[in-house]
């Protein structure tokens, strides 16, 4: 940093809320990253890139994992990885073909420790069918004493059978999500705040491609696939009311939600809608195949618990609501930053 | 950490000779990651991943920069990702058509440096014709003061008609490289040190895809090329060497290298030949082809520099030897860590 640069007001750096994704996050994008590197495909801001290639079209995506603690009830960074970057590619209708595995490392991490995050990476990798296929290594100065960074990029082929995108949703659809909310997010916060239910609580980091291949092979109508990660459930629905251009109404009573989780956010002060997820896709389906989804995503221990949840709305403004418990309406609003740092 | 864990002996740590691109980093990379992860493709440890794709082949590749200072003359690290990644994919045969982005900034970061980097990220990508069309952005704790880490992938269809690897290469064959040794890490280290010939040292980091489009395409007979990064040309040749099992004889007279360079090299005690380039490549051609090679690149901005400096032999055992300017000959070994730490 030039020693001679005046102390520059708040606004004119970076912060944390800047990578919570939520508004903060998409000012960055948009008025930095987007206004210097945008491009067609890049603009579209979707969890992955179509590209063509070859003659038909291939899905590209990437990630960086930063998440504390590196191991945590239910996964680790490596395993956080491979899942987020699966789920990436497989929610933009790609069958993923191979994984890149670029490793920021401090001097003085140990090896064994190491070797547990790989062995983690090859597990996971197993479960989704997918392998490492190239790789770097870096290491930095010990100062940090975070230990280590992570980067996955993938590479699909495009099921061209998948016709997914926010100008497909029409009102009427079906809401439908193959799970638990929350359990990533606040088995972190709890292990990092040493709460009790520690033990009980466990990340819900899973690879969703072969729940999300069966959908896609069985010919429901699929109009589009999020996974609820940063930003959580809020944020998805933010993005498709926003995008789409419709309401959103959604069953409070209908959300399936783990009870140790729900306690312990409610310990902690978190609403599980804005709640990062890890192995949790959000999928908007015509109304007439919503059942058949449920049944089709129950198949898989993934979806176990999965549930239609609400449905989209022609309101104007295009608002997303939850009708509470107690037959209550509530706006449910994007989340403005980062309400749990260093997630994933 | 576990705060109960014994102080561990050295071995049993990462150490910065382990990012160094030489023999530390090829032993943790074997015995840890590739024996955790292994499988075909990434046992093949090549610049990036062949994979089949819809009926024909691409390439996959990574790269994380973590390089200090971020800014330097000649480049800045969002150049240095958009071109090294560009090139791993040109070496391989591949014609690039997508990179992602990924950042992972600190707190406290000024935007105004941010857009200055992403604005070289745009110029770079514009220079190799090649979009950034998937990103992802990560904001962690200000603690270290670096500022920011880049990992850049990129995607590419393969050229079938390149045929590329240790095991096509012959005693006999020409080694070529398109310019001069060492400018990227000699002036990394030379602004690092605060040099007075700073100013005339540049970095040479540049997209090398164009011209080695040009060569594909004119049908010479290429056996095998790497970009000559981390560990220098020494890195490749030793690589080339215990790969392809021949001998390599290199001559000093022929080694294009710039006055400046080499004077500041001479004064911080470093081998050039070991030395990280970020805008060279390394070619292994059949020599009936050399000529007609060297007169492409040199058609190329990139590659007016570019000459025939060496030549594979059947020796046993398989050693790189230098023909020094006084005609004596001394081997040349494979760096041991990392001899100019941060430089990409």
């Amino acid at each position: 940093m030039n020693p001679a640069a005046k102390p520059q007001p708040n606004d004119d750096v970076i912060v944390r809320a800047h990578g919570g994704g939520g508004e903060m996050m998409g000012r960055l994008i948009s008025d930095h990253i987007v206004s210097a590197l945008g491009n067609q495909t890049l603009n579209a801001l979707t969890d992955g890139a179509v590209l063509p290639c070859n003659g038909k079209h291939i899905v590209m995506t990437t990630d960086s994992y930063v998440v504390q603690p590196l191991e945590f009830p239910g996964g680790d960074i490596g395993r956080l990885a491979v899942c987020g970057t699966v789920n990436d590619l497989a929610v933009m209708g790609g069958r993923p073909i191979g994984l890149s595995l670029g490793l920021i490392i401090e001097e003085g991490f140990r090896l064994d420790r190491l070797d547990r995050i790989l062995d983690s990476i090859a597990k996971a990798a197993r479960e989704a069918s997918v392998e490492i296929v190239t790789g770097d290594t870096k290491v930095i100065e010990n100062v940090r004493g975070d230990g280590l960074f992570i980067n996955t990029a993938g590479v699909a082929e495009l099921d061209e059978r998948a016709r997914l995108g926010f100008d497909q949703i029409r009102p009427g659809d079906a809401i439908l999500i193959n799970g638990n909310l929350g359990d990533h997010g606040i088995a972190i916060m709890s292990v990092r705040d040493g709460l009790e239910f520690e033990t009980t609580l466990r990340s819900d980091a899973a690879p969703l491609n072969a729940m999300i291949g069966d959908l896609l092979s069985s010919g429901v109508a699929i109009r589009f696939m999020r996974d609820a990660t940063r930003g959580g459930l809020a944020g998805v629905l933010a993005d498709i009311s926003d995008r789409a251009g419709f309401g959103i109404e959604l069953s409070e009573l209908a959300l399936p939600r783990d009870p140790h989780t729900r306690a312990a956010a409610e310990m902690l002060g978190f609403d599980l809608l804005a709640v990062a997820n890890e192995g949790k896709v959000l999928l908007v389906v015509a109304d007439s195949d919503a059942e058949r989804c449920v049944d089709i995503m129950r198949e898989h221990d993934t979806g176990r618990r999965s549930a239609r949840i609400g449905r989209v709305v022609a309101s104007n403004p295009p608002l997303v609501e939850l009708v509470t418990e107690h037959g209550g309406r509530r706006i449910v609003q994007r989340p403005y930053g980062e309400e749990l740092p260093r997630i994933c």
